[in-house]
């Protein structure tokens, strides 16, 4: 292709709001173009580009047993009612109704549309397994957009979602996606962190994220810091494991003391000189029908991933101080295990009119359902200090097991970068910013239970298909391939994302040296090879910098010396490296490269 | 491919409502399947059949000097506010607001979009023309979305822009797209037909549609019955020519006459026995600002689309029966061309609170310029019968340029079947129903001016570009292609647009003659050739009822037979005709098919 046909859309300036490489590269190099907040155009290049992830996305899906398919991007409210999740998507969903005033979303995910789709068809569990996929575009109305395409509004993503008849039929395509998406990554020569990830309450190795370490990245990453383990998770998934086996000083008698003015648990501490790792926090949180109340070690956070996953929880808000106060007879502050007037599954009978219960009679006292989780660490502990359950007051040298007894334990708190790593259990945890670029998640049966997906098993008898789903975003993998792969004056590709293979600088003046590029081009043309002609009117430096900032693996320049000594420069783009070579040698370097 | 790997979609029932040919047959052959009104997923066949389309699409354009870029879907008002267009698209916009209440459109069309990316990098005449296309989904909230892919809400298009410097580099892009559009259309395999198309206010042959000869097609085309001239145009765009001259009796005295209880032209036509073409019809419009008053032959229906085109007029609805009496000091049904009190271009004062000045202060009467067309072919005209301007009166033996003057003379009256052609000017038209799946456009300087899109001329002056639009819709091709192609079994593909090239039937029973299958579908696949291997296990009918249902050109059948006879079937889908061919005869045919 000739720069006089598929022009060059590069320029001079950065982008006013762009914080990072991708955004700025992408923006300058002729690659992208912002047309409002988080919704980008695509110039030749970048569509060109965006194509090619495409297409291997494609051929690797179609290699591990992906079945495509095409869904509408709006997808009827009705299906998300039928899930369930119209009502608990927030603001990031997008929303519209047609000329009937009837709702749809602008799909941000498509569980509910592909299973409306594989009910239409599925009747038999000799159909299964089967994985469909799209490519195609969805929509998420972020609070924030930034950083170019790596979070915008509008983008494209694979999506996959897979029926079976066992859990081991699951599992199979799980390893088969598991091994797709490494093979995908790499063809994109993008180096990603596949970690474990959270699993909602699917448990177990249910679900993996294939990270792109970089500081903008939105999720946090805990990595053993011992390479033989090779543990790495999200943050949010990581189980903590107490490193330290500190136990308190176990006295016979638990004694109140007074804690006046002391709101915080640091507060408490450094008044009672006793570390926040000897202390119960409590975390309460309430929905409409239920109290969750937490109980924690004091020098850590509670997980609310954790929490939800273990609670069932979706909408939810902190405890009004109302509702702390009916349910511990005390102010909120001081909370603890010790003498709670309700236990666990007691119903707590709330006075009316709390802000909570809005949208009910506001004369009628609300029931509300208590759940009391203990963090698991808490067991066996000795030597605490806890809330009185009585207003500036707290508990010191109280022992689990004998003062209260934690029962409901599971690991609810956040892990973090120096903690014990949970598989070896050796070596600490290292932290690190990630950019997911891809998930793949068994997710059970919650959509075909819900949406009334069923086939006949081998006896005649119905049968709920289990579910996996798996994604990449296509454009935030162009996006951190550039993030991983540039300098200081552009972009770097590799063959097999470039828009071209070889940038052909043409510095021809006059008719014979014009004539001699125009073979080149032509031969490499003829031979197979993608190369991009830019035989603009510009200055050699002009050009130079352009095709440094497009990033083409192979940069070929062609003026009067080659004409004087039958050389053409070859310039490798990633290591700067000249080679000068006769036609053949070159043509045999590009057929080989 | 094999059936145990992508599988059939096929389905004996044909879907509820579907009432055409290609929606039956795509939905039954497991090409698509409906998730709502006039919304459509497409199945694994139905999507290599479209990005197929998509792919000679591309390389046509590409051939034809097309720059491809992808745009976002949903576009800000802010772009349609500037063109004008937010307030004046119908509910066929689909629209939405984001978190922030930001409006934006589900874009049915991109001029503003495509014109705001243009703005941001075209700085100089040098980079002129250029013709920017995509391939991407549109959307257009259809009152009654039906004949499955034909007519639905969410479709892909191909739709190009295309900037200049001059008309004459404008013309020479329109006659390159009209080649191309001629080559996508041949290479599918579908046969349209180029109509003109009514081209707004351009004039001249700025419009071309493609349109699909089928009873179903909501456009009316209409055809001079001499081939040998070979005109083809739109109906709404057809010019009138009066096919007889017939001219009424001249008298010398013009009269009155009584019509009391007469309320159309035909009861007065009646009445009076003269035929309706020596009548003039009174058609009177209104908007906020202006009436338009237009007098045609009494036997025609007015033109919207022509009036349009020369008043201009965009929102506009049917006069009142007040702003009639206000014009004419008679009730509705009496308006002629003789002894009005306003003349064009008179301002009309209108009493308060009419229906139509209901935004406005309701006690302030209305000023309207009054616009007064005359059709072409009263001119000259004796002997007529028009409106008296008196209610229940008309006059008879009424002459142009004698009692009335004609000016402002315009074709305003639809052409039908029958008249005369307007190219020939001898052979009478026929008509003919379309789709359109196709149409190019001079588009003019309305949304380059609109939106301040300005180049540098050579002499460094703001220039502002003339505009083409291009567009091509994919499903439709998709669809209409299957109307042409197809018989009572099923549908019939060419090679370029068939999912697979041969369907290859099965019916080895014991492992020597699966063994023997799938040699023979490797070796066509290391042949280079698209085959799909129906190794499903399931009767013979089955299998050839869906080889022919689904339509690939070749029908491949191997079984207990090939092993004793050393021959192997090949049936030719469209024509029916049989072929027993040894294996290497059967990859020479496909080689050279």
């Amino acid at each position: 292709m000739r720069a006089s046909t598929l022009p060059l859309f590069t320029s001079k300036n950065d982008p006013a709001d762009a914080q990072v490489a991708s955004h700025r590269l992408l923006a300058r190099a002729g690659y992208i173009r912002k047309q409002a907040s988080g919704l980008y155009a695509y110039l030749p290049f970048g569509y060109i580009v965006h194509r090619k992830v495409e297409q291997i996305v494609r051929e690797e899906m179609d290699r591990f047993g992906g079945v495509e398919v095409s869904l509408p991007v709006i997808t009827p409210a009705a299906l998300w009612q039928e899930s369930g999740r119209w009502d608990i998507m927030g603001k990031e969903m997008m929303r519209m109704e047609d000329r009937h005033t009837v709702p749809y979303t602008l799909g941000p995910t498509h569980e509910e549309a592909m299973t409306d789709l594989a009910r239409s068809f599925l009747q038999s569990y000799k159909q299964l397994p089967i994985n469909l996929y799209q490519i195609g575009k969805k929509y998420r109305d972020e609070i924030r957009p930034r950083y170019g395409l790596i979070r915008c509004r509008e983008f494209t993503m694979k999506d996959a979602y897979s029926y079976h008849a066992t859990d081991a039929s699951l599992d199979e395509t799980y390893q088969k996606m598991r091994e797709c998406y490494r093979s995908i990554f790499e063809r994109c020569g993008l180096k990603t962190i596949p970690v474990e990830a959270d699993s909602g309450n699917m448990g177990g190795s249910g679900s993996e994220e294939f990270m792109v370490a970089s500081e903008i990245g939105e999720e946090t990453l805990l990595l053993c810091s011992d390479n033989a383990c090779g543990y790495r998770s999200n943050q949010e998934k990581t189980p903590y494991i107490c490193r330290d086996a500190l136990q308190g000083v176990s006295t016979d008698i638990m004694q109140e003391i007074s804690t006046p003015n002391a709101k915080t648990i640091e507060d408490v501490a450094k008044l009672l000189g006793i570390d926040t790792y000897h202390f119960v926090k409590a975390v309460i949180f309430e929905d409409k029908e239920n109290i969750y109340l937490c109980f924690i070690p004091g020098d850590r956070e509670l997980s609310e991933v954790k929490m939800k996953n273990i609670s069932g929880a979706t909408e939810y808000w902190p405890a009004n101080a109302e509702t702390i106060e009916t349910l511990t007879n005390a102010k909120a502050g001081f909370t603890g295990p010790v003498g709670l007037k309700y236990k666990d599954t007691d119903t707590v009978t709330l006075p009316a009119a709390f802000p909570s219960t809005a949208e009910k009679d506001q004369n009628t006292p609300t029931r509300k359902t208590l759940h009391v989780y203990f963090d698991t660490h808490l067991k066996g502990r000795k030597g605490l200090v806890v809330g009185a359950n009585k207003t500036d007051c707290h508990l010191k040298d109280v022992n689990e097991g004998r003062d209260f007894t934690a029962t409901n334990t599971h690991d609810l708190v956040v892990a973090h970068a120096g903690d014990l790593c949970p598989q070896c259990k050796k070596s600490a945890l290292t932290e690190t910013r990630g950019i997911e670029v891809g998930h793949i998640f068994k997710l059970g049966k919650k959509y075909s239970q819900k949406m009334n997906l069923t086939v006949l098993d081998p006896n005649g008898k119905p049968l709920v298909p289990t579910m996996g789903c798996y994604g990449i975003g296509v454009g935030r993998t162009v996006a951190t391939t550039v993030e991983q792969n540039h300098d200081d004056r552009g972009i770097i590709w590799n063959t097999a994302l470039s828009p071209f293979k070889t940038y052909l600088v043409s510095l021809a003046k006059g008719d014979t040296e014009i004539t001699f590029v125009d073979k080149l081009y032509n031969t490499l043309k003829n031979a197979g090879e993608s190369v991009y002609l830019d035989d603009r009117d510009e200055r050699a430096g002009i050009k130079f910098n352009d095709a440094e900032l497009v990033g083409f693996p192979f940069i070929v320049t062609v003026g009067k010396r080659t004409m004087e000594t039958g050389k053409i420069e070859l310039k490798l783009r990633r290591t700067g490296e000249k080679l000068e070579l006769t036609e053949n040698e070159l043509l045999e370097f590009l057929r080989s490269n």
